[in-house]
């Protein structure tokens, strides 16, 4: 990408102080910007950085006044952040999702049909009997099975392995290499100690503006569908085993994984590396803190939890911060038991 | 699929009772079925079910005695539960591995030699001098090695990667972007504070009727062979470590980690998210919880052990549940030191 | 491969006591062999095994003196170990890194431009103005976005997914399936409960001499770069967030997680399955226990730390052996508590 300085002004609605036609092809922090670069100054904490900056030019706040020199052109707008962020959001447009057409070969099973625009990459594949929406990009590399549907606006990173009968909605992002719809983990045992493979026979349903992390597996049902609601957040190398739920606009970060058949809330937040275990209900809005295992019910809309087992947030830094204090206590018990010989016998 | 009630009457062995011709589609939990499903009552716990569900049909034990009138056509069979269970079986065979045929572009290196009937997808590659058996569905954009020996009957999921040398036995499933055989984590240190790459030279072997999760990574021996027997059963994003050797009929849940040179009894059973270190040997019929950590051998057969490290089971969920008392211990060491203070001198 | 053990002599600048014609067609340990291996016997621990072994012929040090009748030939060479190593890694480059050529269909975009050597299987996709350097390895199912840079004598394996704008050093490794330069995980919370993504414009930077385990995900940075500095080695299944860098020679074993912003040293040594928060530092040559979480700066070098939250590895082994017996120092507070109370009221 390559503007000018007034260019951007006029998308953002700013007025420009310093050189219209100045040449502007990439985006950075204010602290590490270089000739070329745009950048952007809301907080005053970091007002040092604007005097300093090579920059081409800086987005400030209307209502920004300068205390020395500035070498950057400025641009002002209502509000820097929002306008940064405006930004940020048309060059993604322009830089990164602007695959078109079909490169060859590529694989359609019969009865498939495909919408308008969008973009398929050389050795995708799609089964039989599938409804892919408008404007879907499909990176090389990606396959889709057969009887699958996907929302308009949808984004199928190379490599992403989509199983037969899911339903994919509109405007997600699944991130290269991501696997849906592979087999729950379901085995019967045996008397003669080997297990029966139960069959997974339900799919997967992902509602509209989800978004899938590179690498993550989401399995399917049993029987019925595991649900992964609308706007939901899931970042790289996640488990979700079969049958399980996702409310509405729940954030899950890396390495998480969720057990089979777990119903999670609405609007929670998960760090990184927790497990949950099977067959449990989170309540809506419940927070828990990396490396934490939930083994049981979460009843409570809105709880901070932490540990495993999880208990809430501050109980659990309390008896983390003894925990390292423990040789310590078994020392003072020792003295205590001592004292107590001594002194009363 | 589309068959009629009489159809399924006669594959279960069972008696009809209602409509012979009745269309059934799908398979449903007897709480979640609709017209055109068939479901099925074992446990008389969930009895109330029958009189409500919209399943078309139910399967039910011959024992089965009704208490107030039911909708659903009925079939009356031996044993509900393992009815239901063949069904499903005859089902997934039909729905989910009937793929057959070669599809194009796919590669076949020099030297390879392919069994009778099996499918391979349009942009799988399978390197030189290969052996691959009977009935091998090799999904697109699998990938083979060369000099790889994969038995009859096997399923190779989409993207798939399987290195050089590798042999896989018969009946196994491998699922969508599982990696078997790449190099094991193996660097020698060097005076100037670099690392020098060990070549991993050996292979992967796994034996029959074994399963492995999407995305699950296994690694080659350095020397010798990662061994995998027969029947094991791996999860999700498991990683399978240089050297290892997984003993039987074991399983293992999903982000659990095995390190290298560890050797794995048979029968065990390993919930999700725990860590075995390396070099340890684990006996025959341990059960691991989640997130635990095995740093040290288990020589004794059948533990239940939880933890990290772990501890037997019944110790860790005690002192699992003094751990959250800690805050309350401490204080209660400190009263007892005050009252003694105050008491002895 | 198959070699005369003459050769082998020769190669390693040995002295051949026995058969100078015996055919070698493998590397085994010396308890391993067959007819036809060579293996080595550095450590005199494990002198009994030359006695006993099968292989066609050992690799031994100069000063060795057999006590015993040895039906191998003996390769008598300065330092067998290093002479060991030596056969490995010839031996690795004529069996495991042999492919040339390139195989169709493959795919690379206009403006590209690819050095002399090197090897491109089927179904890799190369997009449009990269710089790929000499003999370089890209097999099959590979995925290269647009403007990538790869450097001499790097290889990537099946299934590896760059995305665009990434850099890749010379001689590096990346295995099968991994993702480097998906988008970072970052979305802003709206005041209706859903979530607005952060578009993730910046790119992955990987110096000279990194090896990247098999289905790990290194995100790209919000602006700027993610950096994995040279000679880092890192396992499989591990995430690597938007925006961290990765200090020289430092080792990251499986399934650990780095957060994102997260800055950590050189000749640092992770065990698996750590998490590292977002936003901290981590000082040169810290090594970190299996399992722990690392929640704050690290200033320190060189300390060696374990738990969750980490302390050092000493006070962790303290406290978790003192974990193991808290029901016993509860019971004991209470005994005291009765004491007390028995003996001073």
């Amino acid at each position: 990408m390559e503007l000018t300085a007034g260019q951007i002004a006029t998308l953002l609605n700013g007025e420009i102080e310093g050189d219209n036609d100045l040449k502007i092809s990439r985006l950075s922090k204010i602290e590490e910007g270089k000739t070329g670069s745009i950048s952007f100054l809301a907080n005053l904490k970091y007002e040092s950085f604007i005097y300093e900056t090579e920059s081409s030019a800086v987005i400030v706040n209307k209502t920004f006044e300068a205390k020395k020199a500035i070498s950057a052109t400025l641009i002002r707008v209502e509000n820097a952040y929002s306008a940064f962020t405006q930004l940020l959001e048309q060059y993604e447009k322009i830089v990164k999702y602007n695959k078109s057409g079909v490169e060859q070969p590529s694989h359609v099973g019969a009865g498939t049909s495909i919408g308008t625009g969008g973009y398929r990459g050389a050795f995708s594949y799609i089964g039989k009997n599938c409804t892919i929406g408008n404007d879907v990009l499909i990176y090389p590399q990606a396959y889709i099975g057969d009887n699958v549907r996907v929302g308009n606006g949808t984004v199928l990173h190379a490599g992403v392995k989509i199983y037969d009968n899911t339903h994919i909605g509109n405007h997600c992002r699944i991130f290269a290499n991501v696997v849906i719809g592979s087999d729950g983990f379901g085995f019967a045992p045996q008397p003669d100690g080997s297990y029966r493979t139960i069959p997974q026979l339900g799919n997967v349903v992902i509602e509209d503006h989800v978004s899938i992390g590179a690498n993550t597996t989401i399995d399917c049902a049993t029987m019925g569908s595991t649900i992964i609601r609308q706007g939901v957040k899931i970042d790289n190398l996640v488990q979700i085993a079969h049958n399980v739920e996702i409310g509405k606009n729940t954030v899950i970060a890396s390495q998480t994984g969720i057990a089979g058949s777990s119903k999670i809330g609405e609007n929670c937040v998960f760090a990184g590396q927790i497990g949950i275990a099977g067959h449990v209900t989170v309540a809506n809005r419940t927070q828990v803190g990396a490396q934490s295992g939930v083994n049981r019910d979460i009843k409570k809309e809105g709880l901070s939890l932490n540990g495993t087992p999880v208990i809430q947030l501050k109980d659990s830094l309390r008896s983390l911060a003894v925990l390292r204090r423990l040789p310590e206590l078994e020392r003072r018990i020792l003295e205590l038991e001592k004292q107590l010989k001594d002194n009363i016998h």
